[in-house]
């Protein structure tokens, strides 16, 4: 029993700016929560000098990570330094020496989450990340606790703030990929260098942390299959209306007995789905259990607000254990044996785009070689007939097909010589 | 450390039947979450003999309490009978005799939580509560662990499905209220006697418990305003629409300064929000935190199976607490004084249906005793005019006023001659 809990802040970015101005603020009613004052022993910073929105004290900052990994007062690091290098080995470190740790570091906990909480449990201390996935949300805590008697079937989530926001753009207003970027960045949703957004490789890492937990089975990044974003097409939005869906970026993680398919991708969703109305840089995640049926989380994914009330509540959550003389924390399990579903063996419905020539039994000749594939049509919308260009634009929806038939096929159609172009290929979940 | 967690279940109806269901099937699983067995040792049961879906063995059915209250090998009782009497008094003779608790039981929480809460704490044990409100949904742990660091200004939810589903229906299919309850009661989402749902009862104990945890502070079901929906017509649903709001039964709760309102009532909200789109027997609550920023929660609100999936995640949550050799859980606190702000006090929009004679200066009129109470008028709607009766149906939607305001005008408005009729008042919420 403790009389009070010292905390060490790796990290003075937005999140970390966030954190320290919330732990300050709310000093008195924490303590209350907590039974003891946390104290803000120290600050590890790259630049003192810099010029910072927040109202940290100079004395705490420290630019040597040692201060706070070596002070023996310090119980909890809160780690929002971002990236996997080197706050992989700021968190090994910490966790090695005793210390409890909190992070809303994606990339460390989607790489190396079984290793560390592994690590956690052997050296009697905790390792809490709820703010690594859907910001101010509550998942990692639902997952890992109020949801823990169901088998969890599946997971749907748009867990990433930037690519909805400019789906969300591209879908409202008619515009293509490269404006609705342009804007977001103006508005400062999405980064100068935006490739792990758009590319899904952010929702890679956050998918892999919710896998993980909702099949208590390692997840790697490694092991999700993922699409970006910057292929779709206003025409695509377009079309997709008519048909009766919208187009997310969904992170997917589905469980078949003793295998699981995890995927990032664009996906057709019904536009009658509570996700389909998920619009700007809003996250949610929709999860299926056994027992609990088909839940819905919605919030901010990300910003320094949002994320401060995950990391101060798993910062709570530790300082209340070790100011009341701590016992064991629950462990998370990762011991369930399953394999991963490679993406050539999904099973799935598709929208496909395609220009081709307008003339007679061009439609016939597309259709055979879906046939041959064991792929059948569900509806077919042919019009926008370019007469100069002599082309048509033929949109097929599909039943659901194997993946790799249907990679098969668009590598045939492709050969065609009335196809000129395969436009788009996108997977659809009802 | 005990090597096996012994568990009595008091109730053997729907939900009784679904959590003993779940714990047989899933004994295996459980078992490796709480890191010992569970075993059920005995059932209270009104009637042994009675035919039941569920296949608990009779062996271990009583008749009497006190074989599960004062069993001294039982650790964790699970109190699912339902109603005020006599699950208060099973739940606070379990607590005095050392037990931990899990109920499912909205209205003992809502109407003793605090002093049972004091109780569990005085005999260092627990009282768990998550299925007492939103079913499934994961809800008093979130507000009670995950979103602690924050300051919760407001609760919007839509918390009971036989109400969600009834107004459902009248939306979609432009029916009056008897015919939705009936199709309502043919599908078993409405009791017999719906007066609990359908007068707003339910919704109330479900808020009192929610507004308890998110204000920390005692909030008792007589200190919530409610309303039913039986006064509302299709009608209503046609204005709504046209106006671009959706009419849903919203608990609601807000904090301002030391006061708070927690109210139940029928209430426009614009179509736009994610809320309006919670249809049939769902249910989600939103949460707006200062740090989180907008919340919201979506799932099943009732039900044996979502009702298990919540006392389950209690009942594994004590069982590894006590089989780790429990250090004592965090408190519920409810020590903030704030005061409730009387209905009379509280400002908001409001929607307002009448039918007045068919002649010219009526408005005039009613626009003027508005004024008086200094309500100003929003937009007003009039047509649907009768010839034969020489009536005319308005409609207003006012600016925020006081509650008081619009009841003295409401009455003056009864008083006028041209007024025929005010059909319905129905609050706003932006």
């Amino acid at each position: 029993v403790k009389d009070k809990i010292e905390v060490g802040l790796m990290g003075l970015g937005v999140v970390g700016g966030g954190v320290e101005n919330a732990l300050r603020e709310k000093a008195a009613d924490i303590a209350k929560q907590v039974g003891a004052p946390l104290v803000m022993k120290r600050i590890l910073v790259r630049d003192p000098f810099k010029k910072r929105a927040c109202q940290a004290q100079p004395y705490l900052f420290t630019t040597n990570p040692q201060h706070i990994l070596n002070d023996p007062e310090i119980d909890i690091i809160v780690e929002v330094i971002g990236g996997e290098s080197p706050a992989y080995d700021y968190i090994k470190e910490a966790i090695s020496r005793g210390k409890y740790v909190v992070t809303a570091n994606k990339e460390v906990i989607a790489k190396h989450g079984f290793e560390l909480l592994n690590l956690a449990a052997e050296h009697n201390v905790a390792l809490l990340y709820e703010a690594s996935a859907g910001g101010g949300i509550p998942l990692i805590g639902p997952l890992g606790h109020d949801l823990l008697a169901n088998k969890i079937s599946a997971i749907h989530a748009i867990i990433n703030g930037t690519t909805n926001y400019i789906l969300t753009k591209m879908a409202l207003e008619d515009i293509d990929f490269d404006t609705a970027l342009k804007e977001a960045r103006e508005l400062g949703y999405a980064e100068a260098d935006p490739a792990s957004d758009v590319d899904g490789i952010d929702a890679t890492y956050k998918l892999a942390i919710l896998a993980a937990l909702a099949f208590q089975t390692q997840v790697l990044p490694g092991d999700v299959y993922h699409e970006g974003i910057s292929h779709l097409a206003a025409r695509d939005f377009r079309y997709a209306k008519e048909l009766g869906y919208t187009i997310k970026l969904l992170a997917i993680a589905k469980r078949e007995d003793d295998t699981f398919q995890v995927r990032v991708h664009p996906t057709f969703i019904p536009d009658d789905l509570l996700l389909a109305r998920v619009d700007g840089v809003f996250n949610a995640v929709q999860i299926d259990g056994d027992l609990s049926g088909r839940i819905l989380f919605y919030g901010q994914g990300a910003g320094a607000l949002p994320t401060s009330s995950a990391i101060l509540a798993d910062v709570i959550h530790l300082a209340r254990n070790i100011s009341q003389g701590s016992s064991p924390l629950p462990r998370v399990r990762m011991d369930q044996t399953m394999t991963v579903k490679p993406i050539s063996e999904i099973r799935t419905r598709y929208y496909l785009r395609m220009t081709v020539a307008d003339r007679p039994g061009v439609l016939a000749q597309i259709a055979r070689v879906l046939g041959d594939f064991l792929i059948s049509i569900s509806s077919v919308i042919q019009k926008e007939v370019d007469e100069s260009a002599q082309s048509a634009e033929i949109v097929i929806m599909t039943h659901p097909s194997q993946e790799r038939a249907m990679q098969q096929a668009v590598s045939q159609m492709e050969k065609l010589d009335v196809v000129k172009e395969i436009s788009n290929l996108i997977r659809v979940e009802d």
